[in-house]
């Protein structure tokens, strides 16, 4: 309804706010967590410190915006489903480890999940906004599995979901084995044929 | 071979070391790892700051060895066999709940998996001193399995030992569920039969 054509200060500052998500991230994976300072972020983002200050309290939930942001965009669909289960747990896991291999989004994702272990809160608002959806996401998928006969009808699917999304997170969190494509179908194989002699 | 009935030095800096590391665990507990101290460690143990500063560069080393040597004491010991797979497993992580439900535990627990999600030259330590040889007596458990016809012989004990022992640690560390005796027992069962009906 407005006529007026000067700036309009709202979006000034979501500008202002896309970029600094940007550099966080961007720098998170040069310098790492410890490094990371508002400092450097606001330089790289070419804001003032203020700026930052006003709307985040710490580089902590700075860069859980920033990651929630980048998260949004690329994982909120549902998950393929073309009829193969275990096809499609593969396609999506393999992109995982893809994810997690890229050292911008590694630093970030490692960064967040420090402040979630020892953040009650944060954890409750990770739950919340990211990992709930996610898992109600892969949850549908598996339900659809169920309905076409390729997952049993009396398995948990919280547990499902552990099961098959849980182990290749682990490996990369503790680094206790190379994380690789061939590791994350081997997750899905197993996990679908289970580990007892057929 | 010595006759000296002199105090031995060495011995009194283990009593010392002992004091320190049975301090750390304790106040972790009650205060958590952002507000432990090496004062407050100090002045817990009954020694001065220096001393822990000669064997300790930082609070995230001291509570790494301090967990080390509570792990060592419980759990070095070889899984339990009676022959039931399925019950020596949920033995196994019905404890290991029990022990992340304890607080002192917990702290510790959470403390340690910050610095190693950072710190790849502990995430090496850690694998080396503790993770590794417990992964292997997992694993030996597994192959008693397999030569008893309750495990398939082609499985990767790497991705069973993760399917097992993984979404329990996960479960704790990102509170995405209530952590019970009854989910790990219903991991086993969905870990050892698959997701696929039969």
């Amino acid at each position: 309804m407005s006529t007026k054509v000067a700036p309009d200060p709202s979006r000034r500052s979501e500008t202002a706010r896309r970029a600094i998500l940007a550099a966080a991230l961007e720098l998170v994976g040069e310098v790492g967590y410890a490094k990371l300072s508002i400092e450097g972020i606001a330089q790289a983002a070419g804001v003032g410190k203020q700026t930052i200050y006003r709307w985040w309290p710490s580089k902590g939930s700075l860069l859980f915006d920033a990651f929630l942001a980048m998260a949004g965009e690329g994982e909120a669909a549902a998950l393929p489903d073309t009829g193969d289960l275990a096809a499609d747990l593969k396609l999506v896991l393999r992109a995982t480890v893809d994810e997690l291999n890229d050292p911008r989004f590694d630093q970030a994702m490692r960064a967040m999940h420090t402040e979630i272990v020892h953040d009650p809160a944060l954890a409750a608002d990770y739950a919340q906004r990211l990992d709930g959806p996610m898992r109600e996401l892969k949850k549908e998928r598996l339900r659809a599995a169920q309905l076409a006969g390729q997952l049993a009808g009396d398995v948990d699917l919280e547990v499902a979901v552990d099961m098959v999304f849980g182990p290749v997170l682990n490996r990369w969190l503790h680094r206790t084995g190379p994380l690789t494509g061939d590791y994350a179908e081997q997750v899905v194989d197993t996990a679908l044929r289970g580990l007892m002699p057929r």
